[in-house]
């Protein structure tokens, strides 16, 4: 053993190790930090005022990520440990002061979510048990609740009758779901099994299955020339990374176009499908969205039902961002056919309001799980309740106690206020946006996400009345202008809107350059989106329409 | 707007949304829990005493688990919102009170460990901040910061120049790794990478690459009859997950004997390589283990390196366990070798004692990852520093900062006493069970996880002297011993020690059941292992040992 002295700072009652020793690791592991030393009166800070010490900690002002590399530039493990506080002091200046206000009112620019104040003390109680999900022996009542949690989610998409609960929820031959770090792991999770329902054992032990022989030869087996999965232009990225690590080839994930409201065209849809089938390509699954990232489209899902049932093929809904939209009887009907699908994801630390981290797949059928169950000799013995036996992950945080707290203090009717909160402001911004002439509303929000695009009146009238080649040309100018205004927006640092990229219905299906606005901050008022147009005006001034005008009048 | 009064209990300033109206749901974001309610004081009741809360909270006898279920048997969501008080006892009476106290100095059956006290004030700052390392629009100095801590798990592992770090640390086409929730998402990503590595596209044109195309082509392309991946019996379980999921199949895991310290036959990996070889079959990784689950054995790396050398394949170590040992001067060389792979992976929620969530792999080539590059048109554009563009999971919390945390607070030496103490109260612990004459030593620890059995003295000489035949019928009978004391130890719930299964050169190749340890608490004391063995040979008497002696006699 070595030397135990352990160092206190003189200005601080902080734990040292800068001495290291045994005595001293004891000491990090069985003495809390004090409530009066630098990490205890943050602390302290955020329990009292969360929304305070966001606001007052992380600066407005955008520094370059160049010079914030810089603070997080050595390689080198620190060789001698350091005092809490001195770390605590370069966390706050270097870390907090430039991470991002996601909580901000005017941050509306991607799906994140301010938290409820009770997150914070329930996750240092989730963090202080530190449980292991994968298996009951490190996790005990957590897996029961885990359980739960996913048959309320079930219970949210299917509304089976209580006799199927009772006979599932804790069953250890099935399971209603799977929870893990988020939506693109769930998609993934949700096409594993939809590929190796597919390709199951044969009853002549001819073939053992897709999980045991792998794609190529399951192919071979069922004489298939290629395997595809159907879906929307608008769908989500890790629909093609789900191709890419599931072996099915991001090029066979296939496209299919969108009507004018930016929902899937079904006609498309089916002909696709037909076509699939004719060339002998597999159809592993078609894939509805509840939720588009880019645009908050529903694609009909009653209809995409119907062609599933058709193509005889699994039917996969991503409602990562619009699942919660069940919880509102005033907004439910949007997702008309949900029920029907296979599978669903969706994501809590999104519109539950739980902190990042939180994503689950549930399957209409309790049994279909099984097509990805794993076992091991030292845990997951078949026949065990370890959830781990059906994840993509193995050890997990019981994220799952957060989304059970939330349904219990926000409670379905809470949820439903703060839906259709966000659903009528959404709506409310699309006319302010359509009052404001230099604007150009692109997406009408069906739930809460929409898209628009700074246009000047002048020049909206000039493109009305182009031909397509000539809309193209002075929509490449504007995307420029779009694109500046909103990282000068973002570099300001006081309001946030996103941008993307999607190809549209009236200027003959070419892509623009389009803000992109998530409504999920309670505390975002119409006030604060009058004053991101105002802003965008602003900057679009700055370099000044007449410029865009000069530029468009010279194509 | 509904009504707007807010329920306040009077016992307790707790919020509560039991009238669920647009204005208590303000409340929920902007007003704390007050100190003095039930959750307020549960806080502080953590915050000053860790180990007392999970000592107190956490009851020691085991309820069981059907009874624990009811807690949790209702699928449906709450209607009306619960107190905030109520919920919180609800979850100390049958959450916290029903969870495993894994920090507890007998709780050796897992990888668990305790937590520092810094943990839990730095993951409310991570809380708090609610980031989203996807991207950088959501990060910020996140994504610096994660991007170092994967430096410094490349620098522990490959010990680059200087030069090599400033050159790609913070590189936008590169990435020194990837951080995910867990080591089974960080072999999945390692082996993705290797799969797609091997199927790049085509500099003609006539060849998309895999991520495109999918395996099916892929190998029909390459001419190869199907794909491998070779690794030692004692694998983890998830790389024949991860075969499923990357459509290579369980089957297409060959699996290698080991030797009698249950290290991989380093011969017997060769001709494995050899003989698919000369079966067309292409090898798209060896794995070397690096501190086994169940043995945690590390198997000769160096010299799997020549392997894959030879074969020209990719050589992935999973280190999820052991990886830290590196830390530790005086037995990083037993990990020599490690250096030569081209990806290896670590767990910080292991041996670096961060909160469970936290696993990382890093590349030896930063330009490896770039074979599962992704991009999206509103996130993840090409030559952003979005880490996004690499990692299997999508959205993501800031775990990286604990690691951060760790690093700089424990520092290298902190982390080399901690590692050199788990590793010499292993062996300490090996010499205390050989001189028990009723236990039977299985694996001497080379790092800090060993196996040993129960075996009444005058068995062991009964088997000893036995034909291989009556060897395995003894065998079998002890197996049920010693899984009943496990499960009666597990019961009692005053220490645990997980058991696993597996073949024994001593008993001709056949498995037996065995109790697994893992030191890596900081408080198991020399103590607490006697009581952990007084305690087994207590619960093997119950059933009698003059019992076992006659089921043998009567074989």
């Amino acid at each position: 053993m070595k030397q135990t002295t352990l160092k206190i700072k003189e200005d601080d009652n902080s734990q040292s190790l800068a001495t290291a020793s045994l005595e001293n690791l004891y000491r990090i592991f069985t003495v809390p930090e004090a409530p009066n030393s630098t990490l205890g009166a943050i602390d302290k800070e955020i329990s009292d005022n969360l929304m305070g010490f966001l606001g007052d900690r992380i600066v407005a002002r955008e520094r370059s990520l160049t010079a914030i590399e810089e603070d997080f530039s050595t390689p080198d493990i620190p060789e001698v440990p350091q005092f809490v506080s001195d770390y605590t002091d370069f966390v706050l200046d270097k870390l907090v002061a430039h991470s991002v206000h996601t909580s901000a009112p005017g941050f509306i620019g991607h799906m994140a979510t301010p938290l409820p104040h009770f997150m914070l003390p329930l996750s240092r109680i989730m963090v202080a048990l530190n449980q292991n999900l994968v298996k009951i022996e490190t996790s005990k009542a957590f897996t029961p609740l885990e359980r739960q949690v996913l048959g309320m989610i079930h219970g949210m998409v299917y509304e089976r009758k209580s006799e199927f609960y009772q006979e599932n929820l804790h069953n250890s031959r099935r399971a209603l779901g799977t929870f893990c770090s988020g939506g693109t792991v769930a998609n993934i999770s949700a096409l594993w099994v939809a590929r190796n329902q597919m390709f199951l054992a044969s009853n002549d032990g001819e073939f053992e299955g897709i999980a045991k022989e792998g794609l190529a030869r399951s192919l071979k087996y069922k004489g298939y020339d290629d395997i595809a999965i159907v879906v929307s232009e608008r769908g989500h990225y890790s629909l093609g990374k789900s191709a890419d690590v599931l072996g099915i080839g991001r090029a066979n994930v296939v496209s299919v176009k969108t009507d004018a409201n930016h929902k899937v065209d079904v006609d498309a849809m089916r002909a696709k499908c037909a076509e699939l089938k004719s060339k002998n390509i597999a159809i592993m699954a078609i894939v509805g969205i509840a939720g588009a990232t880019e645009t908050g489209q529903v694609d009909p899902l009653d209809r995409l039902a119907e062609i599933a049932t058709e193509f005889d093929t699994h039917f996969h809904v991503d409602a990562a961002w619009g699942g919660p939209t069940l919880l509102s009887n005033t907004h439910k009907y949007l997702l008309k056919g949900i029920e029907l699908a296979d599978s669903v994801t969706i994501d809590a630390h999104k519109q539950l309001y739980v902190p990042m981290g939180a994503g689950m797949v549930v399957f209409k059928d309790p049994t279909a799980i099984s097509a990805v169950e794993h076992h091991a000799e030292y845990i997951l013995r078949a026949g065990s309740k370890d959830l781990g036996q059906y994840s993509i992950e193995g050890s997990r945080p019981g994220m799952a106690m957060l989304v059970h707290a939330a349904f219990h203090i926000i409670g379905r009717k809470g949820y439903e206020i703060l839906i259709d909160q966000n659903v009528n402001k959404a709506k409310a911004f699309a006319r302010m946006i359509e009052a404001k002439p230099d604007f150009e509303l692109i997406t009408d929000p069906e739930l809460n996400i929409l898209n628009y695009r700074y246009v000047p009146s002048e020049i909206q009238n000039i493109l009305d009345n182009s031909s397509q080649e000539r809309q193209k040309s002075i929509n490449e100018i504007l995307d420029r202008a779009n694109q500046r205004i909103q990282k000068q927006q973002r570099a300001s640092g006081k309001t946030f809107v996103s941008r993307t990229r999607f190809s549209q219905h009236k200027y003959g299906g070419e892509a623009v350059s389009v803000f992109r606005v998530v409504m999920a901050n309670p505390m975002t008022t119409l006030e604060t989106l009058g004053a991101i147009l105002e802003e965008q005006l602003d900057l679009a001034n700055r370099k000044g329409t007449a410029a865009i005008i000069d530029e468009i009048a010279a194509l």
